[in-house]
C-alpha cells in the first residue's frame, strides 16, 4: 500500500518528570530547551529527577501518530533496539496506526529516550539520549516504499547523526525523482545553529512544506524580525508554516500569509509534542486535500490537545475535536 | 534507620491504555476484574491494545509511595530484574522517597507489569503478568529492617505466589515477635477465592490492621450483607477499613464504626490506584499519631486525587492536599 507521509525520525520513549525551576538552574539546564545527553549523563540526570511516566515520542513519530488518530495512512522509519523500551515504542506507534517495520537493531545501543522536565508552567526541557536512533541508515529504507508516500517527512533533530542524515538525503533524492513533497521540520533552535547551511540549502532546493515556531525561524536567518525570516522562507519552499505558540500559526503559501488564532486550552499541562502535534494535524489536512487554512486549524486543534496532558501522543479523539470544530 | 512502614509487595510496571467495554467482552476480559496472565497471554494482549503509558505501579508500592508523598518514611520490598522496566519501577518508588534495596533478579523472569484497560467511565481492567515478582524470597527479607518498622504491610496479592507468601509469614512472625503491627489488605475478591482460609486465619490471629472494599469484605465471609461482614472483621483486627469508592469509608475499631465520606472528585479518568492510595493515605495519618476518622479522610483525600489522571502515584502535592482540607 503506499503511504499519504511517510516519515523518517528519532524512535525515542518520553520519559516525563515534573521538576522546578530550580532543579533545572541547579543543573546548568536552560528550561525550555532541548539538548542532546551521552549515557552517562542521561543516568545521572534520571537518577536524580522525580518519579516519570514513559510514553512514547519522537518528533516525527508524534506527528505521524496524530496523522494517524484523524484518519491517514502515514508511516515511520526509525530505530529502536531491541528491547523492552523498544517494545513500547513499536507497540505504541503501531497502535496509534502507523506502519512501521525498521528492524531493531541488536548489540548496538539501547533505545533512545527523552528525559524531558516539566516546570508547573507546563514548560517542558528536554534531554535526549539518542541511543539506537542513531543506527538508522540507508539501508533501513525500502525504496519502493518512499517513492510511493505522497509526502515524505523528515525532522531536522535527525539531521545531526552522520547515518540517519545520509539515509534522509537518500530518501530526498527517492521522493524528488518521483515528483513527491518533501516536507521537513526545523525541529530546534540549536538544529538550526549546528546546521544552517544545509537547512538553508534544503529549503532553497528540496523541500516543498516546511515547519518551524518563530525563533528557530528567526534563528535560520540570523534575524530578530519574524517578517523579515518569514520572507525569506516564503521565497523558496511551496508552503512555510509558522507556529507561535498561543498566537497560533501563520502559513506563507503562492505569495499568501495566512493567520490562523491558536485553539482555547483550559490548562496547559505540558507543552511536549505541540510543535509535532501541529505538524501531524496539518499533513492531516493536507492528505485529505482541505485548504490550507483548515489544516493549519487541524494542526492548532491537536496541539491544543496534546498540551492538555502529559506525553505528545493525543489522548481525545482527534477525529472528533476537528469534526466539532471545522465540521 | 527504622520505618514507619515495611511494605512487601509486588513490583509492577503499570502499562495503561484507554479501551472500549466491546473490546474487553471480545476478549472475555471481566469489566472491573484483576487476573494473572501469562506471558503468552500478556504478550498477546499487549499487542491488541492500544498505545499505552508506562508508570510505576504495584499495590504496595503505590501505598508506600503515597505515604512518602505525605511526609513518611516507608520502605519496600519487592522483586524486579534487572531490565529496563526493572530500572524504572526502581527508579520510581526511590525518587517517590521509599527506601528500596531488594535486588533485582537476573536470568529469571522480566519485569512484572499490569496492563491496565481503562474504559471511558473511569474503571480499570487488570491483567497481570507477574515476571519477576514471583522470585520474592525469605532470602530478600532483611530481618532487622522488619524488625524496626512500626507496621508491616502487606498485600494478597502476593499470598498467590509461593515463595513470596513464605516471605511475608516470615516477616509477620518477625514482625509479631517485636509487637510491631501487622497490616493486610485483601486486595481482590480473586485473592480472596482462592486463599479465604488463610486470609481468615490471617486476620483472627496475626493481623492487626486490615483493608478491604465491601466486595472483598463479604467475599471473605461468604456474605451478601456488608453489615454481617463487617460484624464479622470487627470481631478480629483491632482496626478494620473497609472503603466503598464514592461512599467514602468505614473504620471499625474499639467496638465503634466511623463513617467517613469521600472526597469529591471533578472527574474519575482511571480509578486504578485508588484502594492503593487510601491506605497510604490512611497509613500515613496512623504514623503522624492522627484518629483514626482522621485517618480515613486522609486516605481519602489521596485516593480522590489519584483517580483524577491516568496511573496509580499521585501527581498533585498530596501533603498541601491534606493541610488544605484537614490542616
Amino acid at each position: 500500500m503506499s503511504h499519504s507521509v511517510l516519515a523518517i525520525g528519532n524512535a525515542l520513549v518520553d520519559v516525563i518528570a515534573s521538576a522546578t525551576p530550580e532543579f533545572l538552574a541547579g543543573r546548568g539546564i536552560p528550561k525550555g530547551s532541548m539538548q542532546l545527553i551521552d549515557a552517562a549523563t542521561a543516568e545521572a540526570l534520571y537518577g536524580a529527577m522525580g518519579q516519570g511516566r514513559e510514553i512514547s515520542g519522537g518528533s516525527a513519530a508524534n506527528t505521524v501518530a496524530g496523522m494517524a488518530a484523524l484518519g491517514a495512512k502515514p508511516a515511520f522509519v526509525g530505530r529502536v533496539a531491541k528491547d523492552q523500551l523498544g517494545d513500547v515504542f513499536a507497540h505504541d506507534i503501531r497502535a496509534a496506526g502507523v506502519d512501521f517495520a525498521t528492524p531493531a537493531s541488536t548489540g548496538g545501543n539501547p533505545t533512545g529516550r527523552c528525559l524531558i522536565l516539566v516546570t508547573d508552567d507546563g514548560d517542558r526541557t528536554m534531554n535526549t539520549y539518542l541511543g539506537a536512533c542513531q543506527e538508522l541508515s540507508e539501508a533501513d529504507l525500502d525504496p519502493q516504499m518512499v517513492a510511493d508516500a505522497g509526502i515524505l517527512y523528515l525532522e531536522g533533530y535527525l539531521w545531526d547523526p552522520v547515518a540517519p542524515r545520509a539515509a534522509m538525503k537518500k530518501a530526498i533524492a527517492i521522493a524528488r525523482a518521483q515528483g513527491r513533497k518533501v516536507a521537513f521540520t526545523l525541529s530546534d533552535v540549536f538544529c538550526v545553529e549546528g546546521h544552517r547551511a544545509d537547512f538553508q540549502d534544503l529549503l532553497a532546493t528540496h523541500v516543498d512544506i516546511m515547519f518551524a515556531n518563530e525563533h528557530e525561524a528567526c534563528a535560520l536567518y540570523q534575524t530578530a524580525s519574524l517578517d523579515a525570516a518569514m520572507a525569506e522562507m516564503a521565497k523558496h519552499a511551496g508552503i512555510a508554516v509558522i507556529t507561535r505558540s498561543a498566537a497560533g500559526a501563520v502559513v506563507l503559501a503562492n505569495g499568501e500569509r495566512i493567520h490562523v488564532p491558536g485553539e482555547p486550552v483550559a490548562k496547559v499541562v505540558d507543552t511536549t509534542g505541540a510543535g509535532d502535534m501541529f505538524a501531524g494535524g496539518f499533513l492531516a489536512g493536507l492528505s485529505e486535500g482541505r485548504g490550507l487554512a483548515d489544516c493549519a486549524r487541524m494542526g492548532n486543534i491537536a496541539a491544543a490537545e496534546v498540551i492538555g496532558h502529559f506525553g505528545a501522543r493525543a489522548e481525545a479523539d482527534l477525529k472528533a475535536l476537528v469534526k466539532a470544530r471545522l465540521g
